[in-house]
């Protein structure tokens, strides 16, 4: 690839390119000397679970690092081991280095499955802000206003609404911002919600007399249901670490639209080949269904050998394009005895409550041995002889067998 | 003194006294145990000439120390050696640890004429400060609210203004209320301006699981003139190092209102006592002039033995009330030749300006053995037979001579 041909190529699926000249002339700089580019992807000590959400800007990171440059994944320990110090939120207590170590340790099992491990760096900013003394702190600080730092859509918002911030929620930034000049950043990834982070990165290095990163963002991506950000806590999420079969089928559920959006943030398919795809499904050409199938396998084969993504497409054609049941599903005996269904379906673990248990009913979604359930008081009787397969949605099958 | 007889005195002359209820549970509880209150008074480490506008706090901190109490007179030596990092101000350039240190050697010697160096704590921020770190700070910065900082009228004004304020400026206050949590201060004392810096000390120690300090504020000191805040550079100071005729002629010099004021917060003096010289003054029953002697000698004896306060009471009287030439003065010589009297008034060191001299012949206070100079344009003839005194305003003398 030409320059040319690599800007194009990284600045696919961004949102924010600050800014493209820059970057152009720091690839011709780096192709001139031979010093690859330092990358930075800043990563939350504290979750370490990955899911495809994660990955649109992890890809990104690859994406440089196929070009011959070196990603830096940053974990935000010094923060982290903080926590949320004003003890406001729950969700934050701070971590001990055991725990961030671990998480680390999580972070570079998923994060090498897509980065190459000879060419990435894995740092972890206590090991400048934990020198950092009280004096080195307020010089930081001298080098941004207060406006400036208002001025983030949050903080603005919050105040706009009389909310409190608490005077340590402005240094994290600084604390970003200065991890960039501790890296020697020449570019910085993250998502659309860090833009003014990244951006103190680079105001911050013109005041330790550096050249600017370049400041890269990706898109938020929709979860499956195609409307919410992915997340784990909506449910609608697809993990780096599910087994083959489950991506595939999750993959599979989503919107023709979305399918696209996906094709942008989670393949390296070029933006040409995109659109001809695109055009051929949309004239009838080819089956929406069929470029699905080749998003899924492509996907799958991030994580898991070719062979896996292959034979994840012939379980699903299997079990859903014919309606069988899958070969191996998994077993579980329970005592003898009648229950109710909607109760059985959360003895069984298969759904998380009786409410969401008689709504899957109503809705059609649970079968006995094949057969839809059409009403949730229906008497369910195990006896010793018992042995029925449960079907809960799409996916999830349990073949029940009497203790 | 009975706790009440204690808050009246400690009371007189301040302005803000946040609670006194509060003052009096600690004294009373300190009476019952017989710990003495830890009163604080922190001082810049950048300008340590104390006159008399400084004094009005310090003899409040002597107020307390006279009372049994601890006087703890803290150096803000961290700050200093930051300076001002946004490399805005020149005037606050960073000091050296050298500097801090020799800076504290001239307060003391300063102090401690006032304050008795037995009871008193010289301690330095740097103490605390100096082991501080970054994650120190943000645990610091957690327990206040930006719109709690941003509310300190300096800072309401800038941001009204849109005037920069640098994010490491709202830090200042947060370590001055640290302070008060690392020294474990009962009582803070400052001028009216530090306000808002010792209210935050009260509610961080609140935030550190300490009995909130008592916050007293005294009133800027008008210096001679009686309309500016008393201070060096406008000339208007009384120093404590100046000698006794320096000040007893200087203390001369102010307006019977403001001699009130001075009584009040340059004296112990009690308020009834007070009230019923004010009066007896006003009903003609005595010379407000010999009030004016009275505090004049008051004021030095803080700083000379009562024997100097004496001589220099003889000298004002001789000097002036009498008309005389004083018995001593200084003698210089000069070149032979001819000069007008403005420019030799400049050259004899006895004004600053060509343009000061104009304005004090104008007003009559330029004498040439004791008879006025009426124009800026005389002439001065030098010989070496030359023997006269010049006089300039009602205290500066030189004996001229030719070379």
């Amino acid at each position: 690839m030409n320059i040319d041909e690599q800007l194009e190529f990284l600045k696919k699926g961004t949102v924010d390119f600050i800014r493209e000249e820059d970057l152009k002339a720091k690839l011709l700089e780096s192709e001139k000397t031979g010093r690859p580019l330092r990358v930075k992807l800043g990563a939350d000590p504290t979750a370490p679970d990955i899911h495809l959400g994660h990955t649109v800007v992890i890809r990104k990171l690859k994406a440089f690092q196929d070009l011959g440059h070196t990603a830096i994944f940053l974990i935000g320990s010094f923060t982290g081991m903080i926590g949320d110090p004003s003890g406001k939120s729950a969700t934050r207590p701070p971590l001990t280095a055991e725990e961030v170590a671990a998480n680390a340790e999580t972070y570079k099992k998923q994060i090498f499955k897509l980065l190459d491990p000879e060419k990435t760096e894995i740092r972890f900013n206590s090991e400048w802000m934990g020198g950092f003394g009280a004096d080195d702190f307020v010089r930081l600080c001298s080098h941004v206003t207060v406006k400036q730092i208002l001025e983030r859509d949050d903080f603005d918002r919050r105040l706009a609404e009389e909310k409190p911030i608490a005077l340590h929620e402005l240094l994290y930034p600084l604390v970003q911002g200065y991890d960039s000049v501790a890296l020697e950043a020449d570019v910085e990834l993250g998502g659309t919600d860090q833009k003014f982070n990244l951006l103190v990165g680079r105001s911050l290095q013109r005041e330790y007399s550096q050249e600017p990163q370049v400041v890269v963002t990706t898109p938020l991506l929709e979860g499956t249901d195609g409307v919410e950000k992915m997340s784990k806590s909506l449910g609608n999420y697809i993990g780096i670490d599910e087994p083959p079969d489950e991506i595939f089928g999750k993959v599979m559920s989503i919107s023709d639209e979305l399918m696209w959006k996906y094709y942008e943030l989670l393949t390296d398919i070029a933006p040409g080949d995109l659109e001809k795809l695109k055009s051929s499904c949309e004239s009838g050409g080819k089956n929406p269904r069929d470029a699905k199938i080749s998003l899924a396998k492509s996907i799958i084969s991030d994580y898991y050998p070719r062979s896996d993504a292959d034979a994840a497409e012939q379980n699903f054609i299997s079990q859903f394009s014919e309606g069988n049941i899958p070969d191996e599903i998994e077993e579980a005996s329970f005592a003898s005895g009648e229950r109710k269904i909607a109760d059985f379906l959360v003895e069984a673990g298969l759904v998380g409550s009786k409410g969401e248990a008689k709504r899957l009913i109503k809705q059609g979604g649970v079968k006995i041995d094949g057969e839809k359930v059409e009403d949730a008081a229906v008497d369910v009787s195990i006896t010793s002889g018992t042995d029925l397969v449960l079907q809960v949605g799409k996916r999830s099958f349990l073949r029940v067998t009497g203790a």
